[in-house]
């Protein structure tokens, strides 16, 4: 994994950890903008009592707000885990042009599982998609957070 | 349609009628509870430069608020518009029942079109949905509002 890509896919490491510090399920998101972070956020669905404040939603709306713009056309986004089917297609919204994922999601992922969002013939942007980036901390992110729940 | 069904849609085209009017593509929704309306909203995108602000995103975020609660398992949602894959999924994580939609959208719909969010096998929660109610109402909207910017 090229060093650029690694030091973003570390803040948004560092968003799942302190997810997982406020009792949320650890994945941390971040988004890039001419090689600044213009936005950063961990999921807060327990916190905010909003089942969509799953992590990537958070980094866009706080990235549009910065922006003053509905659209994030020459930014990339990275995230811990694969992007559920309702990020999927906030992202494809939000004209992101590179989506950088750590861990793939077989049971809620909806990029390259489930229902493949930019795959579909009626889905009008796709980003570029870079998946795995980083698979076995996330993983362990994961699995550490729901072993201590049980 | 049974009267109390009509009643709630009709509150939803109010949402529509009211964002057409700020110039936001006119879709409505409305989230009932126990024979009351929990929330409404209109579309806001072009409003909040959000690409998440769906009129269903809105409602759904509203009534978790007033609720107190990220799941809104006893509601039902009425909408002008079958929901797109990103607010068909939201649905299905607020653990919404049932899903009333007006007009079928097959070029950006995610529940009978597309992605077909609930008819995935890693879909958790498929709320029972109501398509086509106040059809030719919905797609008169949406036209006489396209055909006004061309």
């Amino acid at each position: 994994m090229p060093v650029l890509q690694s030091k973003w896919m570390e803040k948004a490491f560092c968003g799942a950890r302190r997810a997982a510090e406020r009792g949320e399920v650890p994945i941390g998101c971040v988004i890039i903008a001419g090689g600044e972070m213009l936005a950063a956020a961990g999921n807060r669905v327990l916190e905010l009592k909003d089942p969509t404040a799953h992590a990537e939603l958070l980094a866009i709306r706080a990235a549009c707000e910065k922006t003053g713009n509905e659209r994030l056309s020459d930014c990339d986004l990275y995230v811990t885990l694969e992007p559920c089917p309702m990020c999927a297609q906030a992202i494809s919204f939000a004209r992101i042009r590179r989506v950088y994922y750590a861990a793939p999601d077989p049971k809620g992922g909806g990029v390259d599982h489930g229902p493949r969002i930019y795959a579909q013939p009626t889905c009008h942007h796709r980003p570029d998609v870079y998946g795995g980036l980083g698979e076995e901390q996330s993983t362990q992110l994961l699995r550490d957070f729901f072993a201590e729940r049980r």
